[in-house]
């Protein structure tokens, strides 16, 4: 089965947004084990939608088209694929129903006449409630082909494809899909690759994709069977084989859970409270651990230390310390955690040091050096880290990696 | 001038990564004004990348290829494109001195004979230095019509794009085309519009594109004259005309400034210094504002008080304010601003206090009711604001309207 994606819209070819949507539909089609070979972003024309359509059908079984399903002149999506399949707009009373509810709930309550347009749909086709907006999806089958219409917005497309697109891709299939997502910390994405080279070398059903992140490197483990459970039972063994070699890197194998919630849960279970003590980060890793909601439990203050006096009033880091060792070097990382979980009264505080650059660097401590130190039970651990690319880049890892080591530091508790 | 891309690589097919190439090639060439009406993702394949290629060259003047520069056998797109265009690849001794040099200064001392293969350039194209990799760019010019070839990873085709490859469009052109970014913060998205309805509706040179941005709204004026002399006199009015109407909302009319950077700025020329108090958004602030380098000179710490207990101890609320008026209120936002300063010593003080969700919202304080202020020189501005969204949503709007508001707070000192 090959799959084609197109992207309809203007302010993609103007450059106004960038495509998540193509990267995430491509994504969950990997998953499907679906072969994609194009992909392509027309603007909302009707000569040149309608020959992208027509090439995408001749060399593809599915054809999805995401956006232009607004309710404008402009929105041409629907009627194109219409004409092209031969299948003509009809009214759909149920969403005509859902429309009219939809603007009864939302703060503009008006009406217009454009909005009709919304619940006209290709005669025959299936058709899917948008839970977020007004615009329908659709589901279009001719000859053997399928033509799948989404509405452009993320928030409106991606809830869609989760709940009725992916279930009707799958079930086109003679075989069902499972994957799961093994997300190691701490490890070097070359690293891990060497590891698992044999694997990769002879794997067949299931298949095991790389993904690098900062400081992270995702592998999903994909089968393929006859039904789910027997998918499942496939990628059981595999699982469990990664997890043997990697042992404790792997945080989850939830594709949903972060870094940061995988933390936030082992601290809620451990009945750990944390303090964040940063100078280069500048608070990066205080505002990712409170991306996770509920963070509040655990999570109950933070210092932004930017200057040395700040350092010196805020988590009396010791006047010497920072004149004979520097603000950027273990020993200022080891007294901001020690004193900051002091202070403060919590079980763990984890610290940042560094230059993030690009200037502030020298010989002896060039940019990209970052010592991170955690403080837990009185013990404290240091690191010391040489990051590279730009500023954003540093500091990105080094809250990736602060975050490793305040994990690893709570699993290595035996108390 | 139609201008297409064709962006190569597997792993946009798979959905690994997301296309920000074609986002950044595309606003480039808007910005020349050059018309896009296509661009494709294809994948390392010889037969799909040649027919791809073909169908871009019947119907654009300009093909723009990214990705598949590299040494392995894999990368095909520069093969393709001299067959394609009918010149053959030689061996150019100037790009193979440079992949000579390249590998001297890196930790990767070993050149493979694969590496050779990127010093191959179509016989009669103009090669563009690389300045951060080993591929360099070609362009191949025949029949008036351009395909320009560019390395896949953002930081060897962003330089490359800028240094070369829009000066090089721009000369294409009998006109040429500048622009200004009016970057416009503390206004929504449908006023500004409303504001400028009647220069939309006449304009023609120069004109106005809107983009919106999380409690920011971007004007962009772009003019085309002969040369960028007059391009520049004719978008000069229109700036000034904006300037007019909007007065200190413009924070910016440069492209490369940030609000953030606006403001590091703005407090070094008046020798201010700055600490935050951050509740809600949990070090964001901070984050955002330590961004910029060197803001080392200005802001000098912040406090993440995410508990009750935090705000108490760090930054002395009274256990009144928060037992009466709750933690979400302007009475707790004032005294952090205000003890915030003043424990620090600083002379600005931001802080924000909220409810980001998705729980903790009351009928009385609903998720997305935020309070931010700021002391300065002791005087103390507070605002309430209802944001809406999701948690991260509300969190960045919170972030953006924290820093609008101390740029009007700064802005406003008349002393």
């Amino acid at each position: 089965m090959v799959v084609e994606l197109i992207s309809v819209g203007t302010e993609l070819l103007l450059g106004n947004i960038v495509n998540t949507n193509a990267a995430y539909l491509s994504r969950k089609c990997a998953i499907l084990g679906l072969s994609m070979y194009h992909q392509s972003v027309v603007g909302d024309n009707e000569e040149r939608l309608s020959d992208t359509l027509r090439t995408a059908l001749d060399r593809s079984d599915v054809v999805i088209l995401s956006g232009g399903l607004g309710p404008t002149k402009d929105d041409l999506t629907k009627e194109i694929a219409a004409e092209v399949l031969e299948m003509p707009l009809v009214e759909d009373s149920h969403s005509r129903k859902r429309i009219e509810e939809y603007f009864k709930n939302s703060q503009f309550k008006i009406i217009t006449d454009n909005n009709w347009k919304q619940a006209m749909v290709p005669e025959g086709s299936i058709v899917i409630d948008n839970q977020n907006g007004t615009a329908p999806g659709i589901i279009m089958e001719k000859n053997g082909k399928s033509v799948i219409l989404l509405p452009g917005p993320p928030n409106e497309l991606v809830p869609m494809f989760e709940n009725d697109i992916f279930p009707y891709l799958n079930k086109l299939q003679p075989e069902t899909i499972s994957s799961s997502m093994v997300k190691i910390c701490g490890l070097g994405e070359s690293y891990v690759e060497t590891q698992i080279a044999d694997l990769i070398e002879k794997q067949s059903n299931p298949t095991i994709a790389t993904y690098a992140k900062t400081g992270e490197v995702h592998l999903r483990v994909t089968a393929k069977a006859s039904d789910e459970k027997e998918a499942k039972k496939l990628i059981k063994p595999m699982v469990k084989e990664l997890k043997n070699r990697f042992g404790n890197n792997i945080y989850t194998t939830d594709e949903a859970v972060s870094l940061e919630e995988t933390i936030v849960n082992l601290l809620k279970e451990k009945q750990l409270t944390l303090t964040t003590a940063e100078s280069c980060t500048g608070g990066m890793l205080a505002a990712r651990l409170t991306n996770v909601p509920g963070v509040s439990e655990v999570y109950k203050q933070g210092f932004v230390t930017y200057s040395n006096r700040a350092k010196r009033k805020l988590l009396d880091v010791k006047k010497n310390t920072l004149k004979d060792y520097g603000a950027v070097s273990d020993k200022t990382a080891k007294e901001m955690a020690k004193n900051g979980a002091f202070i403060t009264g919590t079980d763990v505080c984890v610290s940042i040091t560094g230059i993030a650059g690009p200037d502030g660097g020298t010989p002896e401590k060039p940019v990209g050096l970052v010592y991170i130190a955690c403080c837990y039970n009185n013990r404290i651990t240091v690191n010391e880290y040489h990051f590279k690319g730009g500023r954003a880049k540093i500091r990105e890892n080094a809250v990736v990696r602060a975050l490793t080591l305040l994990r690893e530091t709570i699993l290595e508790d035996k108390d």
